[in-house]
């Protein structure tokens, strides 16, 4: 792991990959025939690209999986996934916005109301690993948010189901309206709709390429909530830090992708060779080493620094998705972060705590994005509407405001739709 | 004005100009321009678009231009805005979402940090008409967030001036870091930053064609706000509704442009004929009738429902930008209205009074996106940071979980994270 004096300017900004224009091209080809073809066209696909033969009744996971998929999965991993619920349902409920009115005098109400998205798709990677947080982070704030119709889908395995784990996590939030359709053609039910699979408003969750080309392309047709770039971890320490911990969490990041980026920020030259090292070290026993080394050698990093100060400096400027502040009294540092979308504060609050388990969502900005988005919330499941009421006092205090601006700008019919209402009362 | 029967369907959705090929290409040959040339670039395409031939000294407004703008501005239009600019201040005040933290016993501390972004541009579009309600409505918000830098850009006149009531809305509002640059390189400007013009971190305010993909462009970026769509507005009325005054609601909507959808929908037929017959006659007497004619031609529909009921249904499937409820006692129906932007309830709440006045924002969803956006808001200017502090104790008890979670997902460096920490005690 490369360690590097700091000089004005960090960036381990890394591409988005937006695709070859063939994969482009075979989107656009999907979406087009799921929103001619429907159904058949995703039992098409589906037998192309996870090589299983569909019947239409078949695309839907029926009550008698679930109850089989409980067979699959250990109590350990039921009790986890339930007290993780717990914790994630609690931290989401403090984030509703309440709808709200002001009145005054003259008898006008202003207010904004709150109304929750009427659906919602979630979107459920297939492949070797399944990822029961990801389930959870992005079904639990539209549930609490109060989106009445949530649906799930995901590629189904090459016997014909959906991983178990994935069938008791959906079941334990209570989601049973669960497809198995995977790939852009999923994206494609979602928006726009099959007589299997219902259109949502708003489509979530991560995916491969040709998902995230997809959800870019029925983006306004729906909703989306993000398209996800390469994760990165920013490790903010002095030398008081453990450079054991430091070194896991940093490679708890790399093991995501070749593309993650994990960055240590320090003042202490002696933290930095000893982390160094510790990566080393532990790398060499990760089974996930091949594409940590790769992370590690590509885009991660140890910044030396002159003191804290220009550390934070360098942290704002990242921006990082995950940033942990391992120093003496890190609460003291809070205020001066303005760039990051999770921050993880002291030496026992390491990445994975919030990854699974803490209660705050864990699909974040990434990619710098920090400096002006934010992690996924109930909020991104709500919408408001403006509410005017004014009286007839209330309007004929201020008509000749109102007309004036009207005029101001050259919209004559704006201010007779005031004036007209003057005329009647005289 | 055509009245039609309800039947099950009703679709105002208008294809939003994605711009021609050549449109689109010359918009990313600017772009790149700017990223390479800064200023020149500018300098040159300001040349050519605007007829202005300026030095890089003259891009930014001096302070005796906006002086000079004071005379040119009568009284009634500067007392106007600044009234306006109290309601809209004192609204958008009431959005502001403060940070929280919650507290447990085992002492971990959970919270949600909101940041104002740090710098913000504005793009206020040149032409006859000048709108300063649209200067109000992006920048107001933007200030109440707490952005320390907030930009204004909007190409020159002929004359190598912006015009008079573009500064001084401007200036009433604090603003004078204001650019005399237009167009798809105003944009890449803002994103991109030049010698004069400083990059920000979200652009918003409306543009032509070559503005909206431009903004498209550099979308990721930088944050923008929207790209907006045609406007319109829906009007549920009853029969004891006044005609008149649906007919000049109808039309100040369908002054805006040719594309603007005006749709009024309710149970009387009577009603339904007398607003035609007054659609007619108001038209015939405005000065835009040309722009006006051709929108009510195209999108401009009277349903006839079979009640209100029936009617609202009607509204939620159109999820209108504005919608006005002038029936008897409209507040009854506030709670069934989930898709519109804003909400005019009474024969009072004219249009013009939210567009101009009121308080409430009215850049707002249009096309069918109220489904799932909201109108701009202070939100729309800070973001959120999760915050996450555990203590040892808190730790120890949940460790378990957290590396059963971790390696439930197959990623074993999450769990050693885990892990280590524990080791590390015993």
């Amino acid at each position: 792991m490369k360690i590097v004096n700091f000089h004005e300017n960090v960036n381990v900004k890394r591409d988005v990959d937006s695709g070859t224009k063939e994969q482009q091209n075979s989107v656009l080809t999907i979406i087009k025939n799921v929103q001619e073809q429907g159904d058949q066209a995703l039992l098409q696909y589906t037998k192309k690209h996870d090589g299983v033969d569909f019947q239409a009744s078949e695309l839907r996971v029926s009550e008698e999986e679930i109850k089989q998929a409980y067979h699959e999965v250990n109590s350990e991993a039921i009790e986890a996934i339930r007290l993780a619920i717990v914790n994630i349902r609690d931290y989401h409920e403090r984030q509703v916005n309440q709808s709200w009115m002001t009145t005054k005098e003259d008898g006008t109400i202003l207010g904004q109301k709150m109304t929750p998205l009427d659906s919602v798709g979630t979107y459920v990677p297939g492949g070797k690993a399944a990822y029961p947080s990801s389930i959870l982070m992005n079904i639990i704030p539209a549930q609490i948010a109060g989106v009445k119709k949530i649906i799930m889908t995901s590629p189904p395995l090459s016997n014909g189901k959906l991983a178990a784990v994935v069938l008791v996590t959906a079941n334990e939030l209570g989601i049973t309206d669960i497809y198995k359709v995977g790939g852009a053609q999923a994206i494609a039910a979602l928006a726009y709709g099959t007589e299997t699979i219902p259109k949502v408003d708003k489509i979530t969750g991560p995916g491969n390429i040709y998902v995230a080309l997809a959800k870019r392309a029925v983006f306004g047709t729906v909703d989306i909530d993000m398209i996800a770039g390469p994760s990165e971890i920013v490790i903010l320490a002095d030398e008081q830090a453990n450079p054991r911990f430091i070194a896991a969490d940093l490679l708890s990041q790399a093991e995501h992708d070749e593309l993650a980026s994990a960055v240590l920020v320090t003042p202490s030259e002696k933290l930095a060779k000893a982390v160094q090292e510790e990566v080393e070290e532990q790398l060499s026993r990760l089974p996930r080493k091949e594409i940590a080394s790769q992370s590690i050698e590509s885009y991660g990093r140890i910044y030396v620094v002159a003191d804290i100060l220009e550390g934070i400096h360098v942290v704002n400027q990242i921006a990082p998705e995950h940033l942990e502040v391992m120093t003496k009294d890190p609460l003291r540092l809070l205020g001066k972060i303005r760039h990051a979308g999770a921050i993880f504060l002291g030496e026992y609050s390491s990445e994975p705590v919030g990854d699974y388990f803490a209660g705050p969502n864990h699909i974040l900005p990434t990619n710098g994005t920090a400096r002006f988005s934010s992690p996924l919330s109930v909020e991104d499941f709500m919408k408001k509407s403006s509410v005017i009421f004014y009286t007839k006092e209330a309007f004929d205090h201020q008509a000749k405001h109102i007309s004036t601006l009207a005029r101001l700008e050259g919209l004559e019919a704006h201010a007779r739709a005031i004036d007209i209402r003057l005329e009647e009362q005289s």
